[in-house]
Formats: C-alpha cells, structure tokens, sequence
C-alpha cells in the first residue's frame, strides 16, 4: 500500500541498515596495508560513496536462503573491493577524470597508481578468500572477472568494426555486467545455504537483473540528464558503442538509411551528429523497445524468486523494481 | 670441468627440453578463449619469447624435490600467466613502446586493451588454479600478487619524494621482484613434496636469487649497453628512482655533494645531467659495491640448497650463476 511506486535505494536497504555498517567496517579493515601509500588512496576510495548495490546483494541473498553470517560479510567484501578494482582499471582505459562526483584516482595520482591499486585491490579481496578457504566463492568470482574482461574485449573489438547485433549485444552484457551482479547473489546465496535449487534461483535473478541493469544504463546514455547521472548524453554514441537502442533502431531501417547512420556514427567522435542519432533511435522506438526488454528481464529475475517465501524476497523485488525506474 | 665460466641459459634448460616444450603446449591451452581478440593478442604474446626463468624455476623445484609431474606443469603455467598479466600492466603504467623486442600490447592495441587483457590472464590463471584445487598455489600466488603491487607503490611513493635509503630498497625489491620468483620455487617444491623444510629451503632460495636478480637490474641500468638490454642506460635516474648503486655513492659523500647530486636528480628527467650522475656513482664505487652485494645474496640463495644432495641441485646453482653473470 504505497503510497508512491517510486522506488528508492535508500528505502529499500533501511532493513539491513546495521548489517551495512557491519560491512563497511569489513571491507575497511580488509583495505589495510603496511603502505602508507596505499592507505592514503583507500582513504580516498573510501570517501567515493558508491551505491553498494553488490554488497547489499550479497546480504539480501544470504538472507532469503536462511540468515547472514559472517561469511556473507566476507563475500560482500570480496565482491565491492573486485568491483573497486574493476571501476579504477575502467576509469584507466576510459581516461575518466571523475568517479562518483571526486576526481577518479588516475587523475589524482595518474595512470600508474591507478592500474597497481586496481591489481592490489583484486589480489587482496582473493588473499582474503584464499585465507579463509572460501573457495567457492573464489571459484565463482575468478570465473566473473575472466566473463567481464572477456565481456569487455569482445565489446572492443565489436566495436572497432562497428559489427553489433543483438546476440551479441545480449552475450557482451551478460558477460560484463550481469555475471557480477550473478555472483553477488551466488555468493551471498552459498554463504547460507548449499541447497542448488535455492542457489540456482538466485543466480537466475541476478543474471536478468544485471542484463536489465545494463539496458538500463545503454538507455540513460541516450535520455539521461547528464546532471543526474554524471555522465556527458551520448557518451557511448561518441565512443561508438553500439548498444540496445540503437541496434533495434538500425534493425528497423532499411538499408539506405542505415548507412547514411552508420556513415554519422563514423564521425560522432566529437559530438558530432549526437542529435541526428538520437533523432533517428526515435524514429524507430529504440528507447520504448529497451524498456520493454529491460522489463521483461525484471520479470523473469522476480519469477526466479518464487520458490521463496513471498515475504522475504520482497526486499529483492523492489530492487528489481528499482532497477528498472532509475534515473542515474 | 667447463672450459669456461660464462653460463648460457639455453645450456641450463638443455635437460629439461623436453618438459618445457610440454609447458609451452599447457601455456598455449590455458591461454585459449572464446573471444576472437583476446585469442588474437594471446598468439602475439606467445610471438614475444621470454626468457622463462619462472617456469624454469618452477621445474628445477620440483625435479629436486622428487620430480615434476602435471601439477607441476599448471603451477609453471600460473605463473607464467601472471608474469606476463603484470608485465603487460607495466608497459601500460611505463608508456612502454616494446617488449621483447616487438612492439608492446599497448603499442599495438591502445590502454584499453592492454590493461583489460592483463586482468583476463590474471583470472584465467587464478581460475585455472580454482578449478584444480591447487588451493595452496592460489595462496602463495595471491600474496605474491600483493606483495608485488605493494612493492612498485611503495616505490612510487618513495620515489616521489626522492627518499630512499638502504632498508627500504631491500623491503622493496623483496616485494616487488624477490616474492614472486620464492613463489615459482616454492610452488615447484609443493607440487612434488610436502617437507616443510624442503619447501623452506626452496623459498629462501628464491628470496634470494630475487634480491640478487633485481639488483643485478638496477645494476644494468647503470653499466648495461642499450644494445644488450634493450633498455636505454639511465632508465631509472630519469624515472627518479633511486637504486643501490646511487643510494651507496649517497651515503658515501659529504652532506653539501649529496644535496648537490639530488638537485641534478630532479632536473634529469629528459635525460639532462645523467653522466654526471653516472660518474658520482662510479667515483663512490656505487656499481662494485652493488656487485659484491649481489654475490652475497648468491651465495646465500646457494647455501639454502645445501641440504639437497650436491647432484640435483647443480642446474639451480647454475642458475644463481647466470642471474650474477647476465648483462641483458
């Protein structure tokens, strides 16, 4: 009986709110190191307050097969400090100047610093795991940054030859975003129960809800005030990255238009041509198709659920929800 | 009875032909992916040989500690993989155009690539341990990965500063070269034996072949014809990193020569003033010195064999040999 369907992070994670600082205290602890540079930039790190979708994922999944423990803490540390790593390394390659409204740690301690604390933080969260011999959970997050670096170079090289369509749209996704998200939920799942059927569900809700995540996120890049979510409209266009709404918009055009597209998109490096190619993913509904795909991937993440009880996965479905109404 | 002391590499490997051409086969295997790019840069990695000390390493550990066997193999293929991630991720941070003689993976395929294939082979070997259950190789190599990011920003960070004496360099080579060739060693002796003192004695003989390894670099640096190393001479002055030749002339000279030495330091980044810096080295005896540190740190690394039987641990003893002989 909401008064609003308007969904809010911060609603959503108020019952775990002592179990967020639990983990926070963690995953502080867990950055410690004898070098005081390295604790200056985790000092830093710390001061970037993401969103912690990943750890409060983990903890939700814990939850529902059966109660979070100390374990779980440990998985949600291991999956936000490899997701730390993975942000550093991306700001690298993408020369991003800011991450979460402060400047990124390349452009504070350049290139260097960035691509060893990126290496430090990944061999750290394992050691971790190696230590404490959670060696299912090292085995379902080694096999998570191979998909996502996988998942990433094969968007590269799709990329450079402007060749995308939406098998191989959905196998990239799948592979740079949605395997995390997955193993924050198999992690957090493992961490109270062994049961597969228990763990296999859960595994199937994070896959479609970080399938839908990134839709999600494609489409932001063509509607999303860059005031809300940070980033410049048409970020992907410039860099040629060719995602769900274009790739239906191009679908539905005959030959002719397309290349008169694909000919803009060539030259969209600078800006180019931007509103042109938003222009024409209108024409053809790009944006309404993603969201009925993205909602359809938030529904078969919720149907995943159903072998729970209806009260304890409600807090997983209004983050589905949550993912789907986004706006940054 | 050799006619000669010189030692040639491709001598020592000579008994072990035939296990390092089944290396090379598990190498390429393990290097396999379903992505068209990323199997495109590993055939190219393959293109650059290495001089494969670390899996030799791995294997002349394991052959003195009662003989290699396919657990051997994989350890010798995880550290390999991991060498070449982290030396791909140095190209990046070093804006390194070659590597082995052929432009780097950063030369040819940009950043992105480049750090985004580092993490891959990381994973992939992290995950080939995983799924083997060499869970005591994942935690040696997990900490050596630590040590070794611990190591190059301690040594940023120093070296920003221009302060470095004598005890931090050695924690520093220690960490950033010394730990993972203990690790090659010791993984070599796990997969052949569990005597902890077998282990032990392999370890400190790596330790110490590291330190020694590292120095015989820094060494290099200062003495080493372009030609030979490929590396251009004075590398690390311009890069202000201070080595042992320099930290002894150092803390050989006078308070107001010293002052005078670290004001040309910090004006020789394009190369100006490195001769007189070469000179104030070899006036304090900075490269003798060096030397005879490096020897020391053989002769221990040969000492730590002693309790192996004096046939078996020939090949590492020329090994030892070789790393104090190198001039490339």
């Amino acid at each position: 009986m909401r008064k609003t369907k308007k969904i809010n992070l911060t609603e959503i994670s108020k019952p775990l709110k002592t179990e967020l600082g639990k983990f926070n205290k963690h995953f502080k602890i867990a950055l410690k190191s004898n070098v005081p540079l390295v604790d200056l930039v985790t000092k830093y790190i710390l001061k970037q307050k993401g969103k912690k979708i990943r750890p409060l994922l983990v903890m939700l999944s814990a939850k529902l097969c059966g109660g979070i423990n100390e374990r779980s803490f440990r998985g949600a540390t291991l999956v936000e400090m490899l997701h730390t790593a993975t942000l550093i390394h991306d700001d690298v390659v993408d020369e991003a100047k800011e991450r979460r409204g402060l400047p990124s740690i390349n452009a504070v301690w350049k290139n260097k610093v960035a691509v060893l604390m990126g290496d430090y933080l990944l061999s750290r969260g394992l050691m971790l795991a190696v230590e404490n011999k959670d060696f299912d959970f090292l085995r379902v997050i080694t096999a998570s940054v191979k998909r996502m670096s996988e998942g990433e170079l094969h968007q590269i090289s799709r990329t450079r030859k402007l060749d995308i369509d939406e098998k191989s749209y959905f196998k990239i996704i799948s592979d740079k975003t949605a395997s995390l998200l997955a193993t924050c939920c198999e992690i957090g799942a493992r961490s109270a129960t062994d049961d597969p059927q228990k763990i296999k569900a859960l595994v199937d809700y994070g896959e479609n809800l970080g399938i839908a995540f990134q839709i999600k996120d494609d489409i932001l890049d063509y509607k999303g005030k860059s005031k809300i979510t940070g980033k410049p409209l048409g970020g992907d266009i410039k860099e040629k990255k060719i995602t769900l709404p274009l790739i239906h918009a191009l679908s539905k055009a005959d030959e002719k238009e397309k290349q008169k597209i694909i000919k803009k998109i060539k030259k969209s490096s600078k800006g180019n041509n931007l509103q042109d190619i938003v222009d024409f993913v209108d024409k053809y509904n790009g944006i309404n198709f993603s969201n009925t795909v993205a909602e359809e991937y938030i529904r078969k993440a919720k149907k995943a659920l159903e072998i729970f009880d209806a009260a304890g996965r409600e807090t997983l479905e209004q983050l589905a929800d949550f993912v789907l109404q986004r706006n940054k």
